[in-house]
């Protein structure tokens, strides 16, 4: 990380690198497969102290990256996908902390997933990628730790499926963890949830393109990966955002073509976003982030949520707001009541908020005084 | 309809038939085409009387048809789909009031729609089907009361889609409505309605095998049409419908088998929904009808609400549901609302329901006796 530069643009964090670590030793996966060799893309932004004790792991949501904050060029349109809330004076504030965000394996945003080369084939995995869980993913971020040298994290923090993998670190690594911050998430997937991410996979195995998951070396199944995005964009809004952002207005014209396309400003919208997404993002690790998110079930593994919260050590902050419905704020009273059932420390607030679950992007200004709060508490907990 | 063997099957209305009326004078359609000949598939239950003025026209939702109650044969293993409200001491009263249900123009169960013979071309319209308007759709079932010599109707009452067309019937054709009964329903489709329809229509025009419509000598575009379907079923159910119906139950065995491919309970089930939808309906259909679903906005057409229901002569019963997010209770209360501002006479009922916009059909316990009541109130009003 270029730290000389940081001040010259406004992101506060400045021009960033993402970086690899690679282990060649076999990772041991939920499944009872392994994987090896294991590749994170990472990237991290502070310094960490002498006492190697201010580190904060960001973990990302099902479409996220390493890339949380800064640029990696001075022309880059936009910056990390949490630059607001991570920079000097922010509430992951890197004159204080050493702040790291890992991409998750099954990605493809440099970690090693599905269309990462087979070390035996030499070919890329497809679906012959084994099918990973929640756990391995933090499983290959224990690694990362470790390599850069980190006992403890002073905190880690994620929302949604960031927020699976935040409570992960805090349930079966609870020597490792001081302070987790969850938010707009939940300790299992719900049958919706997981009805949602059905579909969109569905699509993609249904687009003949998908053949089998072996589409490197042909055109990948866009359709099928536009649709399971349009799906997902309807999840992330509400109905409030909804009328807000669209309402009921054309695209282009005042009044109805009386045609069976897209016409409403909506419709525009999601398919833009549908187009969009296969630049980014690859269809297979679509299919396996989003099983393992539907896997994940903190209270069936442990038998309850108080047993899997029983060994934890961790300090607690919970964020949902009031209009999201994919992760609503019930899910997060689940883990809140848990919590305080087996004494553990934790605050939970419900952010009033008209975004749905996008408001965990979207509506930070509520959110920096808390998390700030809340990590400057961790050091005298 | 057979009326004489309607007491020896416990449906209550018993065999019934399926009829056709056909117009061959051109329907003009909002859009400015014309359609002809339009051709509606109807059934009847009970008898019209002397006066002629007992008569209720049962208006269907998307996916459904005519056939609204009693069986086709004795070896129908459903009766009609509102079998349960529809027949001798049920709320449509058969033994005192003369029901209709009509197929709507565009679907795909004996009307007039895009399977349909295009009387130039000798070949099914396909895409070249006319866009239509729910306006359309009762248009085409004036000219059914008209042949069945009805001239005002003792009442109009459907849910879902069928609330639209009840509720066109009640604003654009008011000297022929005496009351209105719109369950689950909206005077308009909300910006979140046109998403869903429009990740339908996007699935089913993106199957290759759509082949812009032409498909009716080759394989339809099943894997389209069934995403539509699936994507509708998850919002016909509530969060709490899920979690009764489906839990995170697996569908074969107690834990997973770590496989891309659908293991849930939920998924099997939508899935299931998906493929079996394809026996039973157009994908063409789902493309006209959902889209005169979305153009569908009552306000928009009369300036305001107010304006649409001020020369209205109905008295108007409002069904909701707490549970449905579909078509959410404040979208009933903007149709109440207006009414009152206008001195309609309106009565509502937001009935608690687990249900989701499913409780529409399967939640009919708490809607008979209102629907009884409202009934019998129209002939002293």
């Amino acid at each position: 990380m270029t730290t000389a530069l940081a001040q010259d643009i406004d992101t506060g964090v400045g021009l960033v690198e993402r970086r690899y670590a690679t282990w060649t030793a076999p990772l041991q996966l939920d499944s009872g497969a392994t994987l090896a060799p294991v590749t994170l893309a990472y990237e991290t932004y502070g310094t960490l102290n002498a006492a190697r004790d201010n580190a904060i792991l960001i973990t990302h949501a099902l479409s996220g990256d390493a890339h949380a904050a800064g640029q990696h060029t001075l022309h880059d349109r936009k910056p990390g996908w949490w630059d607001n809330m991570i920079g000097p004076e922010k509430p992951f504030d890197t004159n204080r902390y050493f702040i790291i965000c890992s991409n998750v394996i099954g990605g493809c945003q440099g970690s090693t997933g599905p269309a990462s080369t087979h070390p035996v084939t030499n070919r890329p995995y497809g679906a012959r990628f084994p099918v990973i869980t929640i756990a391995d993913m933090v499983r290959a971020q224990t690694r990362l730790l470790d390599y850069l040298g980190i006992q403890q994290l002073y905190a880690v923090a994620g929302g949604s499926m960031g927020g699976f993998q935040a409570l992960e670190w805090a349930t079966a690594h609870p020597e490792r963890v001081r302070g987790a911050i969850i938010i707009a998430s939940s300790a299992r997937s719900t049958p919706q949830t997981i009805a949602w991410n059905s579909i969109g996979r569905h699509a993609i195995m249904q687009d003949p393109r998908w053949q089998e998951g072996d589409y490197y070396a042909t055109e990948p199944p866009v359709d099928g990966l536009a649709i399971a995005r349009m799906v997902g964009h309807v999840t992330y809004l509400s109905e409030i955002s909804f009328e807000a952002k669209f309402g009921r207005d054309y695209q282009w014209e005042d009044s109805p073509k009386y045609t069976l396309k897209p016409e409403f400003a909506v419709e525009s919208y999601l398919e833009y976003q549908g187009e969009t997404f296969n630049t980014r993002f690859d269809a297979n690790s679509f299919l396996y982030i989003t099983k393992a998110m539907d896997y994940w079930d903190l209270s069936a593994r442990y038998g309850s949520l108080e047993a899997a919260f029983s060994g934890s050590r961790a300090s607690f902050l919970l964020l949902s707001f009031t209009s999201d419905w994919l992760y609503p704020t019930s899910e997060s009273r689940l883990i809140v009541d848990a919590l305080r059932h087996v004494d553990r420390p934790v605050q939970h607030s419900d952010i009033t908020s008209h975004a749905g679950h996008d408001a965990f992007l979207v509506d930070v200004a509520p959110q920096r005084p808390i998390i700030r709060k809340f990590l400057e508490g961790i050091a005298s907990a």
